[in-house]
C-alpha cells in the first residue's frame, strides 16, 4: 500500500522543479519564494491519500492535487496583504519582501496557473471539477471577507464564526478529498462524504489552530502562545468568552480588549484565567473531537474496504492530534 | 446578417441581469459597480462578431464573451491598485470608493468567476480554451509587471515598448477574436488569423491610445489632453522623442521631465512643441496605420466569403477612426 512519505516526496519533487514562468522574474519569483516556505503540503496530501482509496494509479491526480496547494499559497500571499502580516513561516511575506504591487499581481498569475494545472483532469472530468473548484475557491474569498467584516464586529455569534471558519478554510479541505475521489473514479455518494469529511475535519482543524494559539506547548508550538490574546484576535476561545461571560467577567475582558498599554505576559496570563473561568477550554475541546469525530465518520462509510482506508485514518489522526 | 448593435443589447441584458454572487454583498458589489461603468464592450463584441463570421448561431458564444469582459475589468480593477488612480471612466475607482483590501479580494473573485462563464463552452473545446486563455491571461499580467518595471527606467527601447503593449493590451483582442472562431468551429489556419489580426490591431488601439492623448480633440476625448505629458507617462510618443533627439533637445525634453512645479499648459505645449520638432506625430500615425493594415489583412485573408466579413470589418474601420 502507497505510504503518506512517497506521496509527499512526489509532491515535493514536482513542487521543486516548477518554474510556473520565467518572464519578467519579478512577476514569478515571489511565486517560487512563497511555494518553497515549507508549508505542511496536507491539501494535496489529501488529494493524493484519497485518489489512493479507490484506485492504485494516484498519479494521474499530481498535477491537480498541485492545482489546490497553489491556490492555497496565492490567497495566503493575497491574505497577507489584507492583513498586513510581516511573516509567513517564519520568512517575510512577499508584500513585505518586494512590495504590495508585486504581491497583488504575483498573486494573480497564481491563480491562473492552478487553474492551468487543473487542465491536466481528464476532458469528461474537467468540467465538473472545475464548476465545483470556482464554487470552493469563490466561498474562499467569501470567507475572507466575512472575516475582514468581523474585525470591527463585537457582537460576532458562535454561528457566524463556524460559517466563517467553513468557507475561509473547511470547503478547500473538503474539495481537496472530493477531488482525489473524482479523479479515481468514486461515486457520487463517496465524493459527497469525502467532501463532508473534509468539511468538517476542516473546521475541527481550524478551532484547534485557536486553541494551541492559547494552550499550545510553548517547546512544540513554534508561535509565540497567547499571540491571538495580545492582538485580539476574534477567535472562537474570545467568542465563547463573550457570550458566556456574566456582566462582571463581560467587564473584565473588555478592559483588557481595549487597552492600550500592557505587558504581554501579564494580558495573556490574565485573558487565560478568564477562559479557565468560562470552562472555555474544555468546551473548545469538546468541538473540535465532534467535528473531527463527523470528519472520521464520514470516512468509515465510505463503501470501501476498511484496510484501503488505513493511511488516510492515520494521517487524519496526525491531524488531530497535532502540538503545532 | 447580425448587427453590431444587436449583439452590443444582448451583451448589455445579459451583464445587467449578472449578480456575480450575493453574499457578503460586501465582496460582490463592487464587481457590480465596475462592470456597469459604461465601458465600451468591445472585446466581447469582437469574440461574437468573430463568432457570426462562421455561424448564424453566436449565442452559444455569449457567456464566454462576458467572460473576456469580467476578465478585462478584474485586471482593471487591480491595475487601479497598483497605479493608484483614482477614477475610471469619469468615476471613482474601486478602491477609492471602498479601501485597497476591498479591490484586491472583489478582483479576486472576479476573476474566478470568469472562469465560471467560461465552463458554458462544449466539452470539446473546453480545455483547448481553456489552455489559451490560461496563456493570454498570464500574458496580460506579465505586460502590467513589465510596464510597472518601465516606470523607473528611462532607457526603455521601441521594441520593449511594443512587447509591453502587446502583453499588457493586445493578446486579450487577440483572444477575443480567436475565442469567437473556435466556438464557431473555424479551422485552425482560420483562428490563428483571428488572433494576429486582434493582436496587431491591439497594438495600434494602444498607440492610438498614446496619440490621442496628446492630439485629441479636447471637445471629442473626454479626458484632459496632454494628461500623459503632465505626468510623464512612458507612452510611444516620449520613449520615441528620446530615441529621436538629438543632445540638446533631449536635454530640453529632460529638463521638463524633471520640472516639479509648472503650469499645465505651458508643459504640454512645450513638450508637444519638441513631439512637432522630431516629427513624432507622423511616425506614430503611420505605425497605428500599419499594425491597422495588418490586422485587417489578416481579416481579409480569412477563407470565408466577404460579404460574411462585413460587419466586423466596419466595426474595425470605427475602431481605426475613433477619436475618443
Amino acid at each position: 500500500m502507497i505510504q503518506t512519505e512517497q506521496l509527499l516526496q512526489t509532491l515535493q519533487t514536482e513542487f521543486d522543479q516548477s518554474t510556473y514562468g520565467d518572464h519578467p522574474d519579478e512577476l514569478y519569483e515571489p511565486i517560487r519564494y512563497i511555494m518553497s516556505l515549507s508549508g505542511k503540503r496536507f491539501r494535496p496530501l489529501l488529494t493524493l491519500l484519497s485518489a489512493s482509496l479507490y484506485s492504485e494509479h494516484w498519479e494521474h491526480a499530481v498535477k491537480p492535487a498541485m492545482a489546490v496547494e497553489v491556490f492555497h499559497n496565492f490567497t495566503l500571499m493575497h491574505d497577507d496583504i489584507m492583513d498586513k502580516a510581516p511573516l509567513r513561516r517564519g520568512k517575510a511575506t512577499v508584500h513585505e519582501k518586494w512590495n504590495e504591487n508585486t504581491a497583488i499581481l504575483s498573486g494573480d498569475v497564481m491563480l491562473i496557473k492552478a487553474y492551468d494545472l487543473l487542465l491536466d483532469i481528464p476532458k469528461d472530468l474537467l468540467r465538473p471539477v472545475l464548476a465545483r473548484f470556482n464554487q470552493t475557491a469563490a466561498e474562499v474569498c467569501e470567507g475572507q471577507q466575512l472575516d475582514m467584516n468581523f474585525e470591527t464586529r463585537w457582537d460576532v455569534t458562535e454561528e457566524e464564526y463556524l460559517e466563517m471558519i467553513r468557507l475561509k478554510t473547511s470547503v478547500l479541505l473538503g474539495f481537496a478529498l472530493e477531488l482525489g475521489g473524482i479523479l479515481s473514479g468514486a461515486d457520487k455518494t463517496s465524493t459527497q462524504l469525502l467532501y463532508d469529511a473534509g468539511e468538517n475535519m476542516g473546521i475541527g482543524f481550524q478551532l484547534k489552530d485557536d486553541l494551541l494559539d492559547v494552550y499550545g506547548d510553548p517547546e512544540k508550538f513554534g508561535k509565540q502562545v497567547g499571540g491571538d490574546i495580545i492582538s485580539n484576535k476574534k477567535t472562537f476561545l474570545l467568542i465563547e468568552a463573550l457570550s458566556k461571560a456574566d456582566a462582571a467577567t463581560r467587564l473584565e475582558l473588555e478592559k483588557w480588549i481595549e487597552l492600550k498599554k500592557f505587558e504581554n505576559q501579564v494580558k495573556v496570563k490574565a485573558v487565560t484565567e478568564i477562559y479557565e473561568k468560562l470552562d472555555i477550554r474544555t468546551f473548545t475541546q469538546q468541538k473540535i473531537n465532534d467535528y473531527f469525530a463527523r470528519g472520521i465518520d464520514c470516512l468509515e462509510k465510505l463503501p470501501i474496504a476498511d484496510e484501503r482506508k488505513q493511511v488516510l485514518l492515520q494521517f487524519v489522526h496526525q491531524l488531530v492530534e497535532r502540538e503545532k
